[in-house]
């Protein structure tokens, strides 16, 4: 069954090893960030400098794994049909929008959409990793600039990930303008279940 | 006074907001990887997902602030005679020997010096995040290929950062052949305190 996560909102679960989770972008150009604990021992968590690390690439797709900070495979990603994700920036968070766009009002953001679902799992926000941005583009030049453009991504395009352990997922719908050219969206996913 | 971190080990030690660290490469090709925690409360803690999004960039050198996972500034970059540090990649670790260069033998590792020398501080192994790597020269290519290559740091260069809140820093002098040029050495620091 496909779940929606309403713009601007996200979602938290479960996974079992073995089982299949597809992350749908239904209608183009948004941005999904993902986090991902051990659910045995949630101190074990994604890790973005150990995935590049091991990886050795900033740009994570297709035939890579997502790793945790005690070296341990959390997901392969098995299928990417749009191919760019961001692994280097953090969640956008409400100082996000006050620091960096000298917005002082309230804004939804990814950093609270993933805390408040992952509280059901007894997660607080201080456990938030920096996550894995499904869909986000973020172009980095030869001198180290780093810009955020809109991205590529296309109606129906999917990234499906294989559970390598047991594992509590955070999972967002951007609320970031710049992530998605100004145009929030809902996220779609689905989870297939390992035969047991 | 200067202090003298021994080739393959670490250090860990309090700053005052205010006080300076000068962390000095004394032969050259040498890295040096710093975590910081907020004093007061160890769950704030260094993050290169916040640093690399406020600072729009991968290279982080003189000028820019390192940030909390807390959008918080940690430390600010007053001075960097090499110009040239790592926020990408993860400490080294026993499993960066076993799993990235096949060696199941016991080999001295930055993360193993970090925890070991936060023991004193109350944390533990879990609570190290990506460090800062000072000196460490990862060259990222326009596919995103990452390759480690030997620091161009000379003798006597030395990165000049102050801190901006109460810190708990750990500190190393590298393990990992790759990363100095398969010469390990020593890494020095010098406190200067802020005046009371």
């Amino acid at each position: 069954m496909i779940e929606t996560i309403a713009k601007q909102t996200g979602a938290a679960f479960k996974l079992n090893k073995g089982d299949k989770l597809k992350v749908i972008d239904p209608l183009g150009e948004q941005v999904s960030d993902m986090v991902l604990f051990n659910a045995e021992d949630k101190r074990e968590k994604l890790s973005s400098g150990k995935t590049l690390d091991f990886e050795e690439t900033i740009l994570i797709t297709k035939g890579h794994h997502l790793w945790s900070n005690r070296s341990h495979k959390m997901m392969e990603i098995l299928e990417d049909t749009n191919g760019r994700n961001d692994f280097l920036l953090a969640p956008c968070s409400p100082e996000t929008f006050q620091i960096m766009y000298q917005n002082p009002e309230y804004h939804p953001s990814c950093f609270e959409n993933l805390y408040t679902n992952l509280a059901a799992f007894g997660l607080e926000p201080d456990d938030v990793p920096t996550a894995f941005n499904i869909f986000m583009n973020v172009q980095f030049a030869a001198d180290g600039k780093l810009t955020v453009a809109p991205p590529t991504s296309k109606a129906g395009d999917y990234v499906l990930l294989e559970a390598k352990m047991d594992l509590i997922v955070g999972l967002t719908a951007c609320s970031a303008e710049q992530s998605n050219n100004y145009s929030f969206k809902p996220i779609q996913y689905e989870i297939i279940r390992a035969q047991n």
